[in-house]
């Protein structure tokens, strides 16, 4: 279970915050042989880190870090990364942090030295959190974005992106302006969105909860996570999320305006002319947004082919179905889940390549399989 | 592929409009050994129903219909409805529209007889059309809501209980108002607000969108659904959808104005009292909703561990990691498959119940499967 290669991050690496990103990180690098050095303000979580094997304590005589990675909480990472430039003045100093211009900003204007700084952005994160749910794997085949500010050496970028490879994950290079828009477009406004959705449902009526489908699962999913961590998220990042936010306010204030010229059901002679018109482009340009999203192996999203099977809620079922898949010559695509209400059995929804069901749906009956729609 | 069990429908069973629904319940009827007579205004779609074995056409010398059922689009049903009910004085008549209080309304003013008229609303779909799209078991174990108005007697409603029975669906009684605002709550508005999600992705950067993750595909997956299709709902359901769209917008102006005063990276030193908790409050509201999704079997959403691992994009590769999963004992919860960015290689996240992560764990690291956080 660790990442794969020769790392290229010469040691020791400093490694300072031992919750659950710190410890993954030191525990990657300890599985490709590199010294680790940690350091926490909790001895607790200290110590806990070194016992699961992310590091050690330092010790007299230690050689200077070559590399510091801060993986402390948002609020506190530019002072803190502040503190490690002047304290260890031969080392590249990086953090964690998942918004960029947040910690960029204060650190300039500490006249701290922006050459050995490079910020950084796993794409990666857990559940679970502190330093027993530390992991090795938890950055392979994510994305890891790497800011290089204006003042940064290129050796500076190439120690973090070499520290991003040696763990297993993809450099992704962005400025700091483009991370906080990126992720406030892609992950903070869909977080919003899917909690001011979720909380619709705090006042709904048990029975309309009874209908909820496998849409509203995938809307909601996200709406489980951690209010303090994503306040302490969207607060530092307001100035990127606010502009989204307000604009999807524009977009809903534009369908809830044309849905209440559009009562169908009311009266359809006084529906307005246009208003359905505007109901139909808000959805067409939802297709088009969808359709931006890049799909596996990072090319564009590509259609698929849906074939539901009836699965016995049973350890085995799912893994003879798909031992009954794999001998169809068919790769799966993508798979999905969901459960009957008050029924002891799940359907599972495979996507195959376009022109594919057909063969599948033939393997699948001669196993006994029983179809859905 | 037939749903089980002997039917308890009593044909001739008339089916209008034989579209993917229509064409479905045919199919179904028929696997079940009722007679079914089909009706399409498009000769073309009757004649392609009958050759897919949905039903047969019309004979001299038969029978009256003893039921109805009427799979036209939602803004034509209650003319077809009334139509229907006049037509065939002996027989129940239902339709399967995904809104009710807009068929109910029309027909109560026109005077038809609605004792014998029961609402329903099969919770299933393909997101394909037409008859070829038909599929017999495309109602097992889905939600079925019968709407019985208050002039409809027993016979009507048991008749259309019965056929969501004899289709494998599990039959739900609520009133039209009921079903309109749970569908509001559970399927309209989330749909709007997924649609309005990724309408923002519209003008993204292509780097940006390179960032997305699980969540983002996630709340946006539904965005891709048909615009006439979902013009047509939300139009016919305006009056249950509105009031939940404006709850919805005055959260979000409380989130957009709580963030306004709480950019912490601007200055931190300014951000007002309360803006922070506001937020809190918002994500919170959000866990309280999501947690009243009803569980797999209908019962509470139970707290599941998620073990991810890393496997290689190869037919049979999934199927031989769920026989080693089988292996384990361990039972198969949720599973969610996700792709890294440029990499011949997914993550599979198996979600199992609380405690038996770590057995799982040990019967696939056994096996030689490469764990992620």
């Amino acid at each position: 279970m660790t990442p794969a290669g020769a790392a290229g991050t010469v040691g020791p690496v400093r490694v300072v915050g031992t919750g659950v990103l710190g410890t993954s990180i030191g525990l990657g690098l300890r599985a490709a042989g590199v010294d680790v050095v940690l350091h926490d303000p909790s001895r607790t979580s200290l110590l806990l880190a070194r016992d699961v094997g992310a590091g050690r304590l330092p010790q007299d005589g230690d050689p200077d870090p070559r590399l510091v990675v801060v993986a402390a909480p948002p609020d506190v990472t530019p002072d803190v990364v502040a503190g490690e430039l002047e304290a260890w003045p031969g080392a590249v100093v990086t953090d964690v942090a998942s918004v960029k211009g947040a910690v960029l900003g204060p650190l300039r204007s500490s006249g701290a030295d922006l050459t050995r700084y490079v910020g950084s952005h796993p794409m990666a994160g857990s559940e679970r959190s502190g330093p027993t749910a530390g992991r090795p794997d938890l950055f392979i085949g994510r994305p890891w974005v790497v800011v290089g500010g204006p003042e940064s050496t290129g050796d500076a970028v190439l120690r973090v992106r070499t520290l991003a490879t040696d763990l297993g994950a993809t450099p992704v290079m962005l400025d700091a302006g483009s991370h906080d828009a990126a992720v406030a477009l892609v992950s903070h406004v869909p977080q919003v969105a899917a909690s001011l959705v979720a909380a619709r449902l705090v006042e709904g009526d048990p029975a309309a909860l009874d209908l909820a489908g496998q849409g509203l699962r995938d809307v909601t999913r996200i709406a489980a996570s951690d209010p303090a961590l994503w306040t302490s998220i969207l607060g530092a990042n307001a100035g990127a999320v606010l502009p989204v936010l307000r604009a999807l306010r524009a977009d809903l204030d534009v369908v809830i305006e044309a849905l209440g010229a559009a009562d169908v059901a009311r009266d359809a002679e006084s529906v307005q002319e246009g208003a359905l018109g505007t109901v139909a482009a808000a959805i067409a340009a939802g297709n088009d947004g969808v359709s931006r999203i890049p799909g596996k192996h990072g090319g564009q999203r590509r259609a698929y082919d849906v074939v539901t099977v009836l699965v016995p809620d049973e350890p085995g079922e799912l893994a003879r179905l798909l031992a009954d898949v794999g001998s169809s010559g068919v790769n799966v695509e993508e798979l999905q889940l969901e459960h009957a209400p008050s029924q002891p059995v799940g359907l599972a929804s495979v996507s195959v390549l376009r022109g594919l069901r057909g063969q599948l749906e033939e393997v699948l009956t001669g196993h006994g399989w029983r179809l859905a729609g």
